[in-house]
């Protein structure tokens, strides 16, 4: 099963994925249709589904670089609804990142994951990302603002 | 000493700034004139400078947050020139960007450092900075795509 880039009419199931995404992790969610009305917006960003009915999606992210002429991707989030995993369907939703990242000229592409998911460090490491590409381990840190 | 935000009239400094920092560590650079006129046309883009002549840098790219109505910001580069060092001149300008991020809206702010990187990952710690946000250590990967 091969991964598709998300259609406008595929937004309102990629938000209600989304949602359920970070529910199931106890992450803040703004709810399906914000997403929905959200991803409508970003002009930068892209969804690939893959599953019918869809049941899997990942959201890449791409800019400029800053020191080369291509694009840098940013992979923001991948997810597989628990009852479709196993069956390689994260796999396919990333080799379809790679495809349309380089389709859309993109020199690098990079994401963070947690040291304990080791079935999608296992996936990313098979598809040549390294957590060590500079020589030593990589730590990705972040710090939430007040507003 | 504080950190100022980059001028145009800055560039040129910090695209020889970003070259020298590049080849400190061995990476590949596509020069200071291209470097300065790339982020002069990269809008989601600032630069914070500091010192006079200028000896550190922080470049910082925004984008729309996917969950918030808020910006999320990258710590895309951090510099300062290794005979100024120990000075504390990362912090302010680590300072410069936190100040900067909030008054732009930002609810989220990210970077990426090596494990052996030990006064860079000090530094983000003390202002608040965490690799384990999600209460695991979080690694950051990368692949390299051939263009």
């Amino acid at each position: 099963m091969n991964a598709r880039l998300a259609a406008p009419a595929d937004l309102d199931t990629v938000g209600a994925l989304l949602d359920q995404f970070n529910r199931e992790y106890e992450e803040p969610t703004p709810g399906p249709s914000w997403l929905a009305a959200r991803l409508a917006e970003l002009g930068d960003t892209e969804v690939l589904v893959i599953g019918e009915p869809i049941c899997g999606l990942a959201v890449v992210r791409c800019r400029r670089s800053l020191w080369t002429p291509g694009l840098e991707c940013h992979l923001a989030e991948l997810y597989v609804v628990p009852e479709r995993r196993g069956r390689r369907l994260g796999r396919s939703l990333m080799e379809g990142v790679l495809e349309r990242a380089r389709a859309r000229g993109a020199d690098h592409v990079e994401l963070n994951t947690e040291q304990t998911d080791v079935a999608a460090r296992a996936l990313y490491e098979s598809l040549g990302f390294s957590n060590r590409a500079g020589g030593e381990v990589s730590y990705y840190y972040e710090l939430e603002l007040q507003v």
